[in-house]
């Protein structure tokens, strides 16, 4: 029998709690052992609730029960649960853990400890994409192969949003508001829909494929707070949808990561993902483009994901943390976010006058940016939306366009922009 | 050091001898071990290769071989390979595979050798959908659920014919001439476009998912090759597109098993997936839909699976074949193809006479089948074709109902059947 203890006995808690016990036939014909929830943490004793486990306040609890073989981290934050973890593998537990913010500062240090001790397992295929099995999927099904990219959709709330704007034409704050009545949108949505949320996912991923350190502050992070129907209607005109996209991507001996709005072609795999469903696209050298969809979030897909883990561990199989014993393309260098390259979509809204047009070209042509296309739509009285597509040019020419644009008395508000892939 | 000998030295062997020496690098830091294939066995051992490895015509000479860890079968065929592996796991060797044909007929056998002896495995990742790492998704990434149904694309030569004729009106027989002129059909496309190749990877995964044991024999095999440009018509004028799908579902204590070409929602993720590529659903009961997405063929993609499998052994993990150590499901019963439920699409070429419909009606009204819409085509002079889209039936009653119907006088060619999901 294999022995479980739970510190955050939340939504996802509740789930593994409750997954285990229907669904025990089965889990045990699969790990050949018998798994128990023994014990469980919990914020507030006093609260109510129907888990039928032990239940304590103290997480020492269940990190000194000799008894316990895994520890389930469902707590949330960084630094309180790093504390927690690392004990509890310093006293021989192997760790199952859903919570993708201690990966994206720690996951290198808890490699290190996990690797040290034999025999001891930490999973964590629950942190990326809910129930989806891509952390195992790089791992191991494409262990053979140096990854060309991983992008894809990691974050079902701004996910549903976009749908919703593309698809029915509802404005971003209306769309967000539906969002988050259905639960699908937190009350304070910033850590979704500022992009954070997939910055950790993709930091997770992108460690397993290139072995490269990078913490949320060294890469580039945007979200969807600023996108239109101007945007909207504009894409689809040009073949294109939006999505919030995680892109890690190696090109020689570098590999970019950024998090950001994209619109890309509406007839890729990655474009019909739609809803608060998570795809993620995984291209390598020799099996090609590989892509794994799902639910990306949910209290019963995303313990379909630790128990995974928890099966994995009582099968015996221990692998590295990160997928590797020695270190991974080694040589890879993050690149500067200012050096990435990219087409561009901008939208202005500027005053209809005479000489305009003539200014801002002279502003883009300064910094070297080739302009595809430019479009004027009228906006109200003696003004027009100018929304403009560039060939490709560095991340930081367009940045001094756009603080030169801002600049420019024709310019009504700070100008808005998406990259195009 | 991991010694690999390769029994079949194809295009998939020489791609995994490629693969271990080109990525030499990245495996090893993932698989904690130098791998290196020391012996390759081939039937004409005078045909001209460059493989650079020690070449044999004598499979014994890599099975009686003590220094290599593992075999790597990928010879085809059935009983031939069966034997072979046998002895490669009696001797000890872990055993590698990418012959679906095999697992068809004998993977309960196999399962039964590899569990008896320790520290043994039997990977055979690349014997469904290539590059897809299905096989693990199902094993360990939705091993907490009961799988609802696993249905998908799995015969690339279908999918590129289909696709030719849906999004381009090729006719099936032009279709399938670029489908050989590209390398993506044999010669003799019969196992390919009859089915077969799809119900050998069905069986395979639904023995992972329900521990159901079944023959291709047993099960429900229909091909591509009767489908014509007015069946691909039909579909797309009611929002349907037509794949060849594997299909694995649970009812209650039953399983259907089958392979169809199958009329499915034009909006579905399954309906998306196009051209040569492979895509495989997987709905649990806890975890909901997830899909997997890739190449299905190809020296590359499938030697990629094939070195997944090396490096997981390399790595030590070894868990059960199949997933399970104690049976699974094991009330489950093989649903008797006949008494499948589905709505259905039939196609008749008639005489155009006054009260031809009555008769033809009258048919299906006998048996109990209740008819959604009636489609009528002039085709020719005098001639009619009659498209029937019938509500929910028993496959044994829509089976009478054809029969009776080539018996008319007034059906002039055998009734055509596709199955609407």
């Amino acid at each position: 029998m294999v022995k479980v203890g739970i510190l955050g006995v939340g939504t996802v808690g509740q789930s593994v709690i409750k997954i285990l016990r229907e669904n025990a036939d089965i889990i045990e014909a699969r790990a050949g052992k018998k798994i128990v929830v023994t014990k469980g943490v919990v914020r507030d004793i006093t609260k109510k609730r129907d888990v039928k486990i032990a239940l304590s306040d103290n997480p020492y609890d269940v990190i000194n029960d000799e008894s316990i073989d895994i520890v389930v981290e469902l707590m949330g934050g960084v630094e309180k649960p790093f504390e927690l973890v690392k004990e509890a593998m310093q006293k021989g537990k192997s760790v199952v853990t859903a919570n993708k913010a201690l990966l994206a500062y720690h996951r290198y240090e808890l490699q290190k400890i996990a690797s040290s001790k034999k025999g001891l397992a930490f999973g964590y295929e629950a942190s990326v994409a809910g129930g989806i099995p891509i952390i195992q999927s790089l791992k191991s099904g494409l262990s053979a192969n140096h990854l060309e990219s991983i992008s894809g959709i990691m974050n079902g709330t701004c996910n549903y949003i976009l749908t919703k704007m593309i698809h029915e034409g509802t404005d971003f704050d209306t769309a967000l508001k539906e969002a988050q009545e259905l639960g699908y949108a937190e009350a304070d949505p910033t850590f979704d829909i500022g992009g954070l949320d997939a910055a950790h996912k993709l930091l997770i991923l992108a460690s397993i494929a290139y072995g490269i350190d990078a913490k949320p502050e060294d890469i580039l992070i945007e979200g969807i707070e600023n996108i239109t129907s101007i945007d909207v209607d504009f894409a689809k005109k040009f073949g294109y949808t939006i999505k919030l996209l995680g892109i890690a991507k190696k090109k020689g001996e570098t590999v970019e990561l950024r998090v950001h709005p994209c619109m890309i072609d509406q007839n890729s795999m990655i474009a019909k993902i739609d809803g608060v469903m998570n795809g993620i696209s995984a291209v390598g050298d020799m099996v090609g483009e590989t892509l794994y969809y799902g639910p990306g979030a949910g209290g019963d897909a995303t313990a379909s994901a630790v128990i995974a883990d928890i099966i994995d561990i009582a099968r015996g199989n221990t692998s590295a943390m990160l997928g590797y014993n020695k270190p991974l393309e080694s040589n890879l260098q993050l690149v500067n976010p200012k050096e990435i390259c990219s087409k561009y979509y901008l939208r202005l809204l500027v005053s209809d006058e005479a000489g305009v047009l003539a200014k801002i070209s002279e502003t883009f042509a300064k910094y070297d940016v080739s302009i595809e296309m430019i479009m004027q739509q009228p906006s109200g009285s003696k003004m027009a939306n100018l929304l403009v597509a560039t060939h490709i040019c560095k991340e930081e020419s367009i940045t001094k366009v756009m603080e030169e644009l801002y600049e420019n008395q024709n310019v009504l508000t700070k100008p808005s922009m998406i990259r195009i892939d």
